[in-house]
């Protein structure tokens, strides 16, 4: 049941995360995570992407993709403020992980096969902050996204 | 169709916060956003807390509840380090929107009417980042969560 009749149709539609670079976020989350873009928003100093798995493979046109964003769960906004890219002088982002700046934990991504998926992560060259092997869950992995974000690695059943 | 064969399976299942005081973001995010809890597993240090909306607003066992946080995406884990609560010295968490921190931005929840749900949330003392009525985008409005994490509330068909 809804917990009410007034939040029934409510969604947990999206999370945003700033990004330095989209060259190097995009390649990120579309080659290796394998989500797609399905909207590309560009203001004048800043850029929004719209990505999310487009689990049932269908072939949506891009408008169908630009209202899709906001019908479903699941979906990850980019924001881009236009030069940090090449800011000689722009520190990054925190990961919300350590002081100062700690509240954000983390994004996560459940596969069907982890270890296979960390494999495949590994050879790709992505960077761990736990894998399968470290600490006491040998059943999760975190990798690090381009601008060293935490995204959890776990398989689609599992159980604490 | 899926970016890869290899990421066919994968979901964006969740995104982790932590929250200083259970009590008032379970309070907050099932009585006022309507997600339900999923899930609750305590540790020594911290308890994981997993809330999700319930949209078929099908009866689930416990059991078929801590499943299906795990099959599905638009889950939400709010992480209590254990004390924070009633720590004098504890100085909150970061919302991610400022300095220092900044790199987390929001969660977002899309609604069928979004006047009314900002009708409903000032009804409920809700505290707002930003009306409907402030700044230039007058279908989106911010609402804070007892941490001060910033949600989005927009309408479920819109565009930019």
């Amino acid at each position: 049941m809804p917990r009410t009749a007034e939040t029934s149709s409510y969604k947990f539609n999206h999370t945003m995360i700033r990004i330095k670079d989209p060259k190097a976020s995009l390649a990120f989350y579309q080659n290796i995570i394998g989500m797609e873009l399905y909207s590309e928003k560009k203001f004048d100093d800043f850029t929004l992407y719209f990505l999310a798995f487009n689990h049932d493979a269908s072939q949506m046109t891009a408008q169908e993709k630009d209202k899709a964003r906001f019908t479903r769960e699941g979906v990850l906004e980019l924001t881009h403020n236009h030069g940090t890219e090449t800011d000689p002088n722009f520190q990054g982002y925190a990961s919300g992980n350590t002081e100062p700046g700690k509240g954000f934990g983390h994004i996560a991504i459940t596969v069907d096969d982890v270890e296979k998926a960390c494999e495949r992560f590994e050879r790709l060259g992505v960077s761990f902050k736990k894998r399968l092997t470290d600490g006491k869950m040998k059943n999760i992995a975190f990798i690090l996204d381009p601008d060293g974000y935490w995204i959890e690695v776990l398989p689609g059943v599992m159980s604490l």
